[in-house]
């Protein structure tokens, strides 16, 4: 298993992770740009809007390659040589407040001097956090980890954990997932085993969410709903520019834009100062979006 | 004139800008949240919403002092040492799409070794751009800039367009204005002069807003100007979020999060890969995003 099959099984991913969740929207249609990359490379975004669920959302697609832009190979401690990238990327923002944000990437990163390493993880953001979801979301997280290798679940739950931080609001960005990177073919797992092991984190996707647009899709809810989850899509935006790896990554080292940002919600709100009532179910969501919680088992 | 005479100045301002904006508004009134640092001082954050042509806007003072953090020290390149700082802060975000947004900070920067500077400046970011605003706008900045120092004005609004970019949108956020730091009393103006020019920098902000409070207040709209200035708010919070060194200084070094962020805007919106006809206004006001461009003379 090379490189240019580890992105053709990636591609394949994206076309999966989209019929899925065309199927279980019912509405949604995921339309496509193909872009290409001056220096070497390009991706296919698959952008999605007014599904009868999904409200935007978009499954991407990345093959680059070429000499490494010093950038990458600053943030990186690496020396320079020619790298090649793929990966699949996938975040997916509900019309109702009371169906979770999901994100997903997997990536491929091999270098010309032969080092190599797998990234990604699957992380959930929902506007209310309802416990039964939450553990719901975890062991089927966790399944797909056992399935490859015992360790890893505990070690990348507690890695999203950390990932997925909002340092100054203090809290998490939702649930957390499992969050990875730089995992090397070795001793445990070979180059295959690895890319089983994310292309089934990958498809992990639209099961997930087509369970939660099963249950939650045509759940009522009310104006308080709406503004709540438009003050959690604000607390998205503020993780994801401020935060977040990836989105820095593309920005600084001139990928595409709107590829990039398609991870942004479709609209957000910020009022200053905003604390919910005590009793609220908006405040025993804030209350849950702490590090180091066992949803598995709780 | 010392560093706390500056703060007493600077908490004027405050008043001064609270107070010709609510006049102005007619209907908004601010209100005050007083915070205090643990190691040292504190502020007064002044929040106003739902006015009549403000719809979320803030003017914040603050003067804090104790032991330099180390973040502060690594990114200004100092050596360890108490500092003082004191500063003002405005971003008005109006109802009407026709009005623009504006902003404005003045500071004051003193270490305890005697290295002392002032920095900061005014902006104006239109959801439309209208060149005979921009003139006005630009002409009133460079009278305030020319009474205190010729060189100021040219030198200044260089350093603004290049500051307010937003460069993986290959665009400014708005019209610019000016924008200076580490500007330390010397051979030509000393403490008390800098200081002047830059509370005149201040008040520039109530007299420019009020202006266009009188022009755009009522001005009619509609649902696409609306639409577009939710777009607008959203590049304004990219710009903010990623770029902007105040907002990412404030929250490394753990200041209030509340206060820093007052600036977002109220609510935004992203629309995947949005492309204005090419001869709509909107269009007109993306072609005129750019650097360099002598609005006082155009």
């Amino acid at each position: 298993m090379n490189k240019e099959e580890i992105a053709e099984g990636f591609e394949g991913l994206q076309n999966e992770i989209c019929a899925g969740l065309e199927q279980s929207d019912g509405k949604a249609i995921f339309r496509e740009d193909q872009w290409e990359r001056k220096e070497g490379g390009g991706g296919k975004t698959r952008i999605v809007s007014e599904g009868n669920i999904i409200e935007k959302g978009g499954v991407n697609f990345s093959k680059v390659y070429g000499p490494t832009p010093d950038k990458i190979l600053k943030a990186l401690g690496l020396e320079p040589a020619d790298f090649f990238a793929t990966g699949v990327s996938s975040v997916i923002h509900p019309i109702n407040p009371w169906m979770p944000i999901i994100h997903m990437n997997v990536r491929y990163f091999k270098m010309s001097n032969g080092q190599e390493w797998f990234g990604g993880g699957i992380d959930l953001t929902p506007h209310y956090v309802v416990k039964e979801d939450a553990r719901y979301f975890h062991t089927q997280v966790k399944k797909c980890c056992d399935n490859h290798d015992p360790h890893f679940y505990p070690k990348f739950k507690k890695w999203a954990d950390d990932y997925f931080f909002i340092e100054h609001r203090h809290e998490t960005r939702g649930i957390g997932g499992i969050f990875f990177d730089r995992l090397s073919p070795g001793q445990n797992l070979n180059r295959k085993q690895l890319n089983n092991f994310v292309c089934e984190v990958a498809l992990t996707l639209p099961t997930i969410y087509s369970h939660f647009m099963e249950h939650y899709g045509k759940e009522p809810y009310g104006e308080d709903e709406k503004k709540w989850q438009l003050l959690r899509r604000g607390r998205y935006v503020e993780f994801n520019l401020i935060y977040d790896k990836g989105t820095k990554f593309g920005l600084d080292t001139g990928g595409r834009t709107e590829s990039i940002l398609m991870s942004l919600p479709p609209d957000a709100k910020w009022i200053y100062n905003y604390v919910s009532p005590g009793n609220s179910k908006e405040q025993q969501t804030i209350n849950l979006l702490k590090k180091g919680i066992d949803w598995v088992s709780q």
